[in-house]
């Protein structure tokens, strides 16, 4: 970095750095967000799992955002308050956009109950990388299933704001994929989301 | 997801992510946390997209964060207040230690002045996995390259709190790697890195 004059040559230089079409040609497919969307108990972060585990068997490049990995670090500061709720689902999208742009197929799986939230998330992926995966299970099918108890507690005015019962689930409403998760086996529905991602076209 | 007995199996199965030996073996190399700490114009970008470079040709997974994409991205809701500056580097430490759990070589380039900013980083990235590099270029030398004229700008009292002129820098006290890099040849600058990156030990 230093030379002869004294001053810094490289530090004048273009910043070329890597596109997203060098990216796409080394890993073999280009980096998308798989936006997972539902209900509390709808099967997002069972399917995240699996749906990571099909890619990676076949040499892909994957990641997933949940809230195991969110909540603990990047969201630590934020709590549940609906200004909170928001905030988090905005750095999901951030952190999203970001494992994208490296060239990673990015799942998510969050709740994500309003549009605001998701399409923001939509806006900022580069265009046609984004695929919303709503797993349109009813809220009857998931409060059966309540494998956390969390329905239950909700019902007895236990949990606030709860999605489905005292908090507003804004359903999409042209999501690219939509999933009854109670109706459809998980290889059906990692077929499905499979499918999608390899139609995807690589980045110009 | 639906089996028969209306209860959802595949739900309470165990969430057997992927693990970081699985990932460093598919990409022949662990992920890891390239932290470049410096004063302004020491060089920090200029190294990152070239390491990065230098990494991409090599066919490894490797991403730079940096001002461009997290100030305009998951951190523009944030200001330049210590506080603000402290919530900056703390989202970057956390972004990065994902993007090494997801496998990646990840480059930050932060003036980050502060130790604990640092050492917070490091603390959250698995062991070993965490490379502080230290861009030891003294201010004189900074402040005479002056890309951008902050330097000259902060001495007139235009700009608060200017890393170096109004405000401190720690340095670090036991980096993996220190560079001058008014002395050193931006090649060698980038050998040196990439010499601890080869040397990392694959996660068990």
């Amino acid at each position: 970095m230093a030379d002869s004059s004294g001053k810094d040559a490289a530090l004048f230089a273009t910043h070329s750095k890597i596109t997203a079409a060098e990216r796409a040609c080394q890993n073999g497919h280009p980096g998308c967000v798989v936006w997972l969307t539902g209900l509390s108990a709808a099967g997002k972060s069972t399917l995240a799992v699996e749906l990571e585990r099909e890619l990676f068997r076949a040499g892909r490049q994957v990641f997933v955002l949940d809230g195991d990995n969110l909540r603990h670090g990047l969201c630590s500061d934020l709590g549940f308050s609906p200004a909170a709720r928001e905030e988090n689902i905005r750095r999901v999208a951030e952190v999203a956009k970001l494992f994208a742009e490296a060239g990673i197929i990015c799942i998510t799986a969050f709740i994500s109950p309003y549009r605001a939230g998701r399409d923001l998330a939509r806006r900022i992926t580069p265009p046609g990388q984004f695929l919303e995966v709503y797993l349109s299970t009813p809220l009857a099918a998931c409060e059966y299933r309540d494998p956390k108890g969390l329905y239950a507690r909700a019902r007895a005015g236990k949990i606030p704001d709860f999605t489905g019962i005292s908090a507003p689930y804004e359903a999409p409403l042209n999501p690219e994929i939509e999933l009854r998760t109670d109706q459809l086996a998980i290889g059906d529905c990692v077929a499905r989301i499979l499918a999608r991602i390899n139609a995807l076209h690589t980045p110009a």
